[in-house]
């Protein structure tokens, strides 16, 4: 299944575990690294689009002004560094998203300071690593992103990310997780925020091969198609003091 | 724990369950039948309430016109007789809940009449009866309904409902329950209707003594004193054509 | 603007103002109905759609079984027959909305029988037909719906609508109208019920050329669209009684 | 009409204009400052509770920890000195409010840290200092905040705010406003973060005697009531890894 739709993506991942070797089987889990596992699946799903990624090692951490403007989603995968992205790089990421720009925040991503500012809650969350089985069931089967997609996707392994999940009040609740343990996750689900759209999915982590699943490949596929708007001009929403009537002309 | 404030409520339950002692077991669970014991259990928490009950049995259902104009809160059991309620019943309560009277909707209660009418949807889910612990977990904690609720409340034996529960996207979604098998389901959901206030729960059944779980009491207290609005008027929403300014007439 | 999807679009209209001529003006306001204007905008709109209508006087009112199969976006326009729509019309479109089908509903048509049956309020509201200008203005930009909508559309002359709007809280807010006289109005709402989407607009009357207006075409257009979900397979959901880990089977 | 929950209250201005005399009818319009007005009226409603003030000008701006842990509701009006709260001020009403404690952020504290901070967003929105009739309408009657309100509101001469007003989707819209020159604006919303409750609500100004309108208190008052959770423990949620199943244990 091909998208039509062409966005300008941009996988991010601070890409410390890939440099440290930690665990020492993502080399071999991960050749080209978290963020090239997924751009190579996004890449076939949008044939049209231009599909790059960038890391924390690269100046700017890859994410300049100039290579925003052009962005239409961009992904973001943390976990070990959240604190060493320069809060400037926080700011534009920012801008972006409330003038446009789409945002797929991934897994161990709910701590990175880009989605703690734009929900304005800790995110914290229960979890556990204990190679469970996770099953994500689709709760709003006409949402786009839940388009093609299995009810329940079943991950053979996981670690477990567990409720109480301190986010607001999404747009949309799209997919819950169970565990073996026995607890329940909020594990796909949408926020607007300005002109911006954006889409948080828990599945997938650095000791797991989660981003090789079919189903979770869809998923991101889905997801980066449903916050992407390439026409946008990407202006930031101002405060405005127009005259009585100005509208009339 | 004990509530200051006294809705007049009644516990309606369709009651065949009893009549007809299926399952045997259920008369030594429920001696007064299932409405009996949250009429008991809501009776404590609401010392200043009128509490009572009525069954499909009872004249009109025990729902007549006058009853639920003073009735604050309903609560609705039902199970094999959903097509045997009247429909000219079904349309008193509707209208009551149109018009601010809260309803408080139980397990199986999510077939009645009242609710797929209030909802639109088919409020069909997965089932299975196979004695599995169910977890419930709080996902809302700053609603009301979950104030003083332990997360997860565990029930040792229930029957598993499971998504995809068909209803419209909730007002608030108090609840995710995930059950042994794996499965999840919005266990404790609200809507606003009207004027009324509807809270869905569905922990409960005829098989198992869920209704004598004390943080399931405290839940349904919680939950009638939530949708209860005692000063309401009780005027159903209505066409109006105004004239220009009449407000400021 | 043109859309590269194509769903298969049909425009009901109950047409008895056309049919009775009344108001007068209607046959020069709308030669070909107003379902006539809707569909040849959205013939524009959508270059590779079947384009077609329906109204009350066609056999089983034109929306057989055969066809709301092949439909993949119906919009409803009524106003002084909703009661003549018979019921085993509505329950077809009902079934078919539930299973994926998407529905557009106009001005008037906020009583029409399937809308109150999807919505399970009363969608009473106020109203005064006093010429007066509404100015429609955007809340939600990111949504598709607003994509490339100016704000506020500017209609010169409209039939008053205003809140209360007994509508359940809608999934997306997107657009809200003001008037002349100070009232206020939801005017841009969606609702997911079921497997499909709904989209309420309430620009529209049969006393003005509003369906004429470019602003409202894009509207719709991008309405029509977002409803839209063509590949889907029009499943209603349905109650479902696994065995304990049918999904790993 | 008194509630009988008794919140301990703390009423927050900036008092910049105010200590300037600014505008020159300010002295007059709110001889003990807008906080002495809305303390006095809140007083009222909550005969048992303790109503406080505090402003930018008391040494920790008034809020210190001790304070701000006895506080179950703040509110909160600024203006022209947003940026000399200082930011450890703003971090403690922070953690306080996903801890539980509710948070009333009242007219041009749109742009104030606190709420731009929760919300994620600009806050920005259209004004315009006209003297225009503000009317405010009730779209959902179901909701507390709405209780013994008349819906217009009817105030006769106030600043315009209007749409878009750069705020994610509120949790409930209760209120929606139209001003003399055409403009909407969705002037009373709620927000849950964390474990708290927040009600923001635009109508009230430094030029406009708005506070001292019945309507207007009355609104604050069930807004006070609102947000308020007493008996909570003011814990803020936190990363948890428990064991499995400790929940059994």
């Amino acid at each position: 299944m091909e998208f039509t739709s062409a966005p300008s993506i941009v996988v991010w991942n601070e890409g410390v575990h890939e440099a440290r070797n930690e665990p020492a089987t993502i080399g071999e889990m991960y050749p080209q690294g978290i963020h090239g596992a997924i751009a190579a699946s996004l890449a076939g799903y949008f044939p049209g689009s231009e599909v790059s990624t960038a890391t924390l090692a690269d100046p700017g951490h890859g994410l300049t002004e100039e290579r925003l403007a052009r962005t239409d989603v961009l992904l973001w995968w943390g976990h070990i560094a959240h604190a060493e992205v320069a809060d400037e790089v926080v700011d534009r990421v920012h801008h972006h998203v409330l003038g446009g720009m789409g945002l797929v925040v991934l897994h161990s991503g709910h701590f990175s300071k880009i989605l703690t500012r734009l929900l304005g809650t800790t995110c914290s969350l229960k979890w556990r690593n204990d190679g469970e089985r996770e099953l994500v069931w689709t709760v709003k089967p006409s949402h786009p992103i839940a388009a093609g997609v299995e009810s329940p996707i079943i991950i053979p392994e996981q670690e477990m990310y567990g409720e109480l999940f301190d986010i607001p009040e999404p747009d949309d609740l799209i997919f819950i997780s169970s565990f073996e343990g026995g607890e329940v996750f909020r594990s796909g689900v949408t926020f607007s925020r300005g002109r911006g759209r954006i889409f948080y999915f828990s599945p997938g982590d650095q000791e797991y091969p989660v981003y090789h699943h079919p189903q979770i490949q869809r998923v991101l596929a889905n997801g980066v198609d449903w916050v992407a708007q390439p026409a946008r001009d990407r202006s930031m929403p101002r405060v405005e003091n127009p005259a009585r009537d100005w509208f009339s002309g």
